[in-house]
């Protein structure tokens, strides 16, 4: 399967906020995730990388 | 796998800029985007969507 998982990068570590992400739609200042199993999340954050190789989502905080 | 084909919006319509992305990186009102062929591509536009399931990746121009 073709899905990521989304880390929200802090203090310089990464945190798992959200596995098999399938939708990923920026706005505003937030990002809105949604997984496969329709679980969903909007983050305070901003898109800092994606790798579809690695299957990772890295948001981080805005300061 | 699992690299996703990147379009551009425009006047409605999804034009295909790059296929097989690997990178998606949005920074300072572009998004830089690299495939798995190691081609590489730097958009004035911000993410509208991506869907991994559907291997889209939809940039849109900022007005």
């Amino acid at each position: 399967m073709c899905e990521a998982n989304a880390y929200l990068e802090r203090d310089g570590n990464e945190e798992l906020i959200l596995e098999n992400v399938d939708i990923i739609e920026p706005e505003n200042g937030q990002v809105f995730i949604r997984n496969i199993f329709g679980e969903q999340k909007v983050v305070n954050s901003r898109i800092k990388r994606i790798s579809l190789i690695d299957h990772k989502i890295i948001l981080e905080k805005i300061n």
